[in-house]
């Protein structure tokens, strides 16, 4: 399985990097507990939850600091 | 859906690199729920809990500190 | 409504910095929860839970962490 | 134990560098409980809790982040 | 009432950074919660619950983190 | 009480950083909780919690980042 989607950090502009921290963050969690039925049961509990939510946009945070230096910062986009 | 406002880290000032924070935060909030009823339901929850608004502060400064060092902490400005 | 007091990070020392670190992360709570009488209400609730304040003084480090950088730590002050 | 799979934090891929950060989080849980009953144990409960996942999603995030700037982020490969 | 003691980041050895970063982080719940009284009595609460000590240590990596850097690592020392 | 073994950051090989890591946040526990009584005491209920374990990774993820950076991630070693 891809745990970065085209196995690389660099995007074109930093849309597509949110894209990716998002993908990424996700592909974790698929990693962890890899059966689809088990995620789809847990997906309206977390995402009626404001505090799972605020703990995903952390997550995401935390991954497009990465991507965010690796493209840095796209200044030159 | 955008998920950077403009496409863009690069702002004026540190109050706007802020602004943009708080914008970028939301937004995953958003794309993870996209229900606006659901998000509307669970407003009421988290902004009358005070950990839940320390976690939405601490997710604003991980978002900020990308954005800071993007914009070179605006040292020139 | 002000989210960076005086628009800059730049401050004279650590200690300027340290406060400009705790209005800042203070700001972002305001900003999503603008009734001061909610946020008093709120207040002895965590000001009385040793896992709040800890949580608060997560955020301060995390504020800081990039208010030191902007002032590269105050190595010429 | 090893705590650092082959002792280096450099891979040849961003997709390398993933797998490394989950097994370097994996394995400090692992010398925190070595018994492989109690792990075993454990599984079903977080592998089913999405808060739970989430924070094994945050672990990677700050893991990953380390081994990507020890790599450059890939930017020459 | 002082949040950085002596007023600098800058200190002589590791050893002395980390104190500097556990008394950062004491002193900002101080700044929140300025009665001795209350912090007192919070104290064992949270000095006999694994999870808080777990968050006070969190803190406390993030603090030394800037610590560390703002003295380039004490590699010349 | 020593919080940094040896005061140096600076370790041969990331396998002795990632156990200097390790060290450092225990600790840093030792120093809040200094009774080896309550230590004890308290080891398991938190290794027979995944998410105290989730907890303790987070944590020396980020005293490991700290440490990477101080050895420039071993690159030359």
């Amino acid at each position: 399985m891809a745990l970065v989607p085209d196995n690389t950090l660099i995007t074109g502009t930093p849309e597509e990097g949110r894209e990716l921290a998002l993908k990424m963050a996700r592909l974790v969690v698929k990693a962890t507990q890899p059966e689809e039925a088990t995620r789809a049961r847990l997906r309206p509990g977390y995402a009626e939850s404001a505090d799972s939510l605020i703990a995903v946009a952390h997550v995401v945070a935390v991954e497009f600091a990465t991507i965010a230096a690796a493209n840095d910062y796209w200044r030159n986009s």
